[in-house]
Order: structure tokens, then C-alpha cells, then sequence
């Protein structure tokens, strides 16, 4: 209830998004509308998100995916389905509690889109619709994910797409903040089900987050956090299920050194050696094929390190046949069983002591390093996946846990 | 086989529409897309309808009532998803046989209905749309049973809803026929259920059809009928998953003296015994209570038997309550174990041996009608309940099956 009392004190207007599990059966549901009650009830004007009750999305994406495994409109037409029901249902939820609510779906509003179906990006919000809604007391429970192109077909905006519409919204009604309510409480220094002791965060700047979502941080997706930061929208990630304030992501500069360690499974490491004339040819035809290299290194001039995503494996496996008929490597090893590990805040960027401390305790535990690279306020690391847990838990602790992430000033 | 071979003397422009059991999963609706490439391959313009997968509305309607047992706005947004997620489906399954296709929800049309959620009437179809992807080859599927307000909010057309739809829509694309594709072969003299040789219609005229509707025949709903017959729109219902012609619905006059007996069981039979100012005063309260009385007899002046619809009898008990205490009757008798029997086909009005035949068989068998009423082309009986199967039985065998039945020219 503590939290609570700041309410008191003024009339505010926020979004409030709600995540699949958050609403994923009538109870939860119902649970969510509570929230949102209570914010109601504090005089506030909220706009409330729905993503799809959890497992839908997935069930409709296998419907269609089952008739067609190219990615059509017509995914789009049947997945917006289910974020559909959900806006229906919390809005009888919030009915059931004497408040006057009314779904809106992408057409409804609009939320204009371009027609980039299965991952579209938001081109104009009409807030008219909602702005009014509220100005009459009503509560507008907007579905997530979707969009309309100026031709009046569906989109989705894709993974990440329910907390896009939220921000969008928050920036289109001018909302004072946007909560995010989820099934964690909120953004911590390293995933919990690898570092036991990770900390939620309880401030963390636009900057440092994007680095966090874009490196492995799953909480928010990296173009949900980069809109946030483009119309500086106050952004609060909490969990539906437990009382605690959670994470605030805002504009204000972070206080702390590091912030946190994201790590990421998507990337594989290949390594070459060979002269630099044949290192060219591979870096070319592989940007040629849209193949995009990550991070890369040269230690030696007959050796080439880098790292591309897993997804493209295929593909680069098909060039290398080619190429190694003309080109002819000495050697060349692709493995999958890597992990990147990036280390994120200011204080890569503002104390030097750290990247040597870091590669010194992780050589100290016979961790090999395969590949680092550094940018702004993030460190990336590459070592083999059987070391994951090991490494994140030594990092954590020599960053985070002890002194070293004392305040900056 | 054979009946396709009509189909390639001509190009016609068809709607076709599919019910809950024939898009009731993946390998359906890829059965049902294979009906509507078999027409488009002999050069047809096809419009497709389809229902939600069978068993998806009920769901979606148990998740709307857990919440609001009163209907609201948000139960159409709710319930409209199914037939969503059924109008992308079948465009993609369409597209997997090389064939252009594109879903259309009601909002993407537009299908004006009024403001009346759960059972809206449509006012007006912008034909546009659909026009122009006939034109262009590509076949529109359009979502059933969704209709959209003036001002932008969802509706949904109530039982029966997406054969309207699909009526509407062959009505509104000037259609040469629109075929209704359900889980049955046809629409039936009787019920087959109940009566074993009961024959499947070849040809029934819209007024004998909507009689049927209206007193049992749970094929088609009786409002899908009537729309058809205000439009004349040449109507076949048939099996999706049987290649044979099934029932044909038309402007054209039956050549049958008897097409079918339906029967009901909404009805509850109500006896009283009394005075003629009693019986006005009964009357008059169960009109102003808005409870309509269907059948109605006074075989001697103290004695009035009726029939109200079981969905009134809870509200007619507490009215009989009430006026007992003033008016006390001499006896008042409610029995819910009924059935209401109806023999339709012009034979009602032209051949006047019907009547007292089906009288004599069925006082012949020692079953008691406690009620007749006869209109136009319609002659309803009230029975036991437990007398149901062989009474209609006995009554298929006479009027049906024996030579009554003959041509009238």
C-alpha cells in the first residue's frame, strides 16, 4: 500500500500493459483488471494493453504455420485473434467491477502501420478515439501486437510487439508513465535462473536497457526500449503477481558503474586461418549474401575470429563449400557451442580498470576468451557455453555483488 | 462426379459457406478448400464464408459469460475472433493451391448491421471490395457472423449467423447460388435421428423451407431462410464431406403436397379451467408481460388449453401465482413434457383428407393430441413427449413415405 500513497497526491494518466501470463485464464485475468482498478480508483486515467492469453499466440502461429511456413497476411489475420479476445475479456473484467471500459482494436483506433506483415513498424497513432474515452471516464483496453496499414490490412508488429503498442500509446496519449506488468518483478543484473543472487534493478537509464534487451535481456525487446527512449516515455516493469515497484527505465543518467550481464546463445564462432587476401573474400561474399558479422578479430595475420547469428549458419555453411574450392583455408572450425556474454554500463566506458579485471579472473578459472569486443557502454566476451554459469556467476560477483559497482560519484 | 459436369457448360459467380464441422480443424478446412478450388478451376467466381472451428465459439462464449452472464458489446469482440482465425486460415489454405485469396473481416467490407449486439440485422454490404477481387482472381474468404455499427463497434448476427452472412453476401454479389456447406447431406423430410428412413429434400420452395425452419428443422435457421427467399437467392444446402447435390432451396413452388414434419420441444402446454372473464384476464397478462402464446384452443367454454415457449415459463409461473390469489382458478395444469409436431407442405391447404387422416392414425395408435393448429401450409400438433418417436414415425410413413405423397399434377 506504501506504494500507493504517491498516487494520492496527484491525478495522473498511465498505460498499463499486461503480458500473456499476466492474463493467460480468467483468474489472472481478473487479477489484472484489479490493478488496474486500483489505479482507477486513485483518480487516474489509464489505457490498458493486452497481449494473447500465454500459449495462443503460439497456437494460432502453428495453425498457419502448418498451411504455409512462408509468412503471409494472412498470419497476421489470424494471430491479432487472439490479443482480440483478451481486450474483449478485460474489458468485461473491468465491467464486472463498475467501471465503463470498451475494447479498441488496431482498426478502431488506428495504429497505423507500414505493411511490413509479421513485423511492422508503427507509422502514426490516431489517439483521438482513446484521448476522448478517457475524457468520459471510460477506459479504453487496447490489444496489443496488431496494426493497420493505409490499405486496411492487419499487421503485427512482431516479437516484443504487445509492449511496442503499450510505449506507442504512452507517447501518443501523452501518458504520465507506462507499466509494463509481467511474470517477473522486474529487469535484474544477470538472468536468476543462472546467477542465483541477481538483483532486481530498480533504476536503469534508456541506454543501458537497450544494450541489456539487445545482448539477451528477455524482459523487454529492444524496439519496445528504443521507442521508450525516442519519445522519453517513463517506463516501470513490474510483476502482476506480486506488490513491489519493480523497474523504472527512464531518461535520467545511471549512477551505477555496470548495470548489469546479458548473455545470448544466438551466435556462432568461426575461426580461419589463411592469408588476409582470402580473410577479404570471406568477409565480402558473406556481406554480399546479408550475412551480417557481429563481432570479429584478427590476432594474428593469418587468423581470422568471428561471430555470426545462428540463424544464418545455414546459409554461411553453403558459402564456405564454395568458397573453400577456389579459396582453399588451412583450416576453418565453426562452432555453435559458444556463448556471448556482454557486460553493460558506463562503467566500461569510464573505468579502464575493469575490461583487464574481468579477463583476469576469467583466465584465474581457466575460462578461455575467445573473442572480446568493446563499444560505448557494453563489453562482450565469447567463451564456450559448457562455461556459461561458471563465468556469469564469477562476473556478476566481481561486478555487481562487490565493490566495484560502487556509485559513480 | 457427375454434377460438376453443369459447372463446366457455364461460369457462374458462387458464395460457398462452410460451417464449424467442416473447418472444425487443419485437414477439414484444406477439404473444404479443395470444394472451393474444384468450383474456381471450372472458371467460377467463388465467395467464401466460413463459421469458427466447430467447438471455438462455445469456448469463447464460456470465457465471455464467466465474466458477464448479461450480454454486452464485448461479448461480439470476444466471440468474433473464431471466425477470424477460420477466414486466414482458409485464405492460406487456398493460396497452398496456387489460388490468390484474401480474408475480409466484417469492418474490412463493410457489413453494416444495427446497434443490436448478439443478434444484429444487417442494414447494408458495400459490395466494392468483394467486386474488385473478383475481378482481379482473387478469391475474398469473409469472416461469418460479424457485422460492424455506424459507429465502428463489432456486432454478431446471432444463430444462424454466418449462413446470413453468406445469403446476405450472395444477395449483395448478385451470386447465382450461394452453396451452404454444413455436416449433413441435405435437409431431411424428418429427422433422421428420430425417423430412420427419413429421405433427403432434392428440392423444397422457400415458404415450406422457412416453415420447417421455424418449427424444428435445425439445418438452416429460419432468418437465413427468409432473407434468402426476400432475395431470391437459389440456395443449396449440401455436405462437405460427401460428393452428392443435397437440397435445393428455391423461388420455385413445391411440387410436393407434403415436404417434411418437424417437430419442437421449446414448447410447454398449459391447461386451465374456468370462466371466459378469467380466461380474457390470463390472456391479456401473459400479452403484457410480453409472453407470446402460440397454440391456442377452447374445445368447450370452460376450458382453455395453450402453449407458451419454455424459455417463459419460469416468468408465466409467478404471473399464474399472482393471479390465482384474485382470479382461483378452477384447475391449472404446466406440463413441460411435450413435443410440438408440424406437418408442412401445401398439402395442408389443397388436400382436406390430411387433417382428418392424420387424426384417425394417430387416435388409431392410441396417441392423444392435446392441441391443433393449422395455417397455410403448416398443420401443428401437440403430443406427450414420450409419444414423439412413434408419432412421427407413423406420420412420416403416411404423409412420406405411403402414396399420399404423390405429385399434385
Amino acid at each position: 500500500m506504501a506504494a500507493l500513497l504517491k498516487y494520492d497526491i496527484f491525478v495522473a494518466r498511465y498505460v498499463v500493459k499486461f503480458g500473456g501470463t499476466s492474463v493467460g485464464n480468467i483468474d489472472r485475468i481478473q487479477r489484472a483488471a484489479g490493478i488496474v482498478v486500483e489505479l482507477a480508483n486513485a483518480g487516474h486515467e489509464i489505457v490498458v494493453v493486452v497481449s494473447a492469453m500465454a500459449g495462443m499466440t503460439n497456437q494460432l502461429v502453428g495453425y498457419a504455420n502448418t498451411l504455409s511456413t512462408e509468412y503471409t497476411p494472412e498470419h497476421d489475420v489470424v494471430t491479432t485473434s487472439g490479443e482480440q479476445i483478451t481486450a474483449g475479456l478485460m474489458a468485461l473484467a473491468l465491467q464486472k467491477c463498475e467501471f465503463s471500459a470498451q475494447s479498441f482494436l488496431a482498426w478502431q483506433i488506428a495504429i497505423e502501420t507500414d505493411a511490413n506483415h509479421g513485423d511492422a513498424k508503427i507509422l502514426n497513432i490516431s489517439a483521438d478515439h482513446l484521448k476522448s474515452c478517457l475524457a468520459h471516464g471510460i477506459i479504453p483496453v487496447v490489444a496489443g501486437f496488431q496494426g493497420l496499414t493505409q490499405s486496411n490490412r492487419i499487421t503485427t508488429l512482431g516479437r516484443g510487439g504487445s509492449d511496442i503498442t503499450a510505449v506507442a500509446l504512452a507517447a501518443a496519449v501523452n501518458a504520465d508513465s507506462c507499466y509494463i506488468y509481467t511474470d517477473v518483478e522486474g529487469v535484474y543484473t544477470a538472468d536468476p535462473r543462472i546467477v542465483p543472487n541477481a538483483q532486481k534493478i530498480d533504476v536503469i537509464s534508456y541506454p543501458a536497457m537497450l544494450v541489456l534487451a539487445s545482448h539477451g535481456a528477455k524482459v523487454l525487446h529492444a524496439r519496445c526500449v528504443e521507442l521508450g527512449m525516442q519519445h522519453e516515455v517513463d517506463l516501470h516493469v513490474r510483476s502482476s503477481f506480486v506488490t513491489a515497484t519493480g523497474t523504472r527505465i527512464t531518461s535520467e543518467e545511471s549512477t551505477k558503474k555496470i548495470n548489469g550481464i546479458a548473455h545470448s546463445l544466438n551466435e556462432v564462432y568461426i575461426s580461419l586461418t589463411g592469408t588476409a587476401e582470402q580473410f577479404d573474400h570471406v568477409i565480402n561474399t558473406l556481406a554480399a549474401a546479408n550475412i551480417a558479422i557481429d563481432m570479429k578479430t584478427q590476432p594474428f595475420p593469418e587468423t581470422l575470429h568471428f561471430t555470426i547469428n545462428k540463424t544464418d549458419i545455414e546459409h554461411a555453411k553453403s558459402i564456405f563449400t564454395e568458397l573453400k574450392s577456389t579459396l582453399s583455408f588451412d583450416t576453418l572450425a565453426i562452432d555453435p557451442n559458444i556463448v556471448k556474454i556482454s557486460i553493460i554500463g558506463v562503467g566500461v566506458m569510464h573505468d579502464l580498470t575493469i575490461e583487464p579485471r574481468v579477463l583476469n579472473v576469467l583466465r584465474a578459472h581457466q575460462i578461455n576468451v575467445y573473442l572480446t569486443s568493446r563499444s560505448d557502454i557494453k563489453l562482450s566476451l565469447v567463451i564456450a557455453h559448457d562455461q556459461m554459469t561458471k563465468a556469469i556467476g564469477i562476473l556478476h560477483d566481481l561486478l555487481i555483488v562487490n565493490n566495484v559497482n560502487e556509485p559513480l560519484n
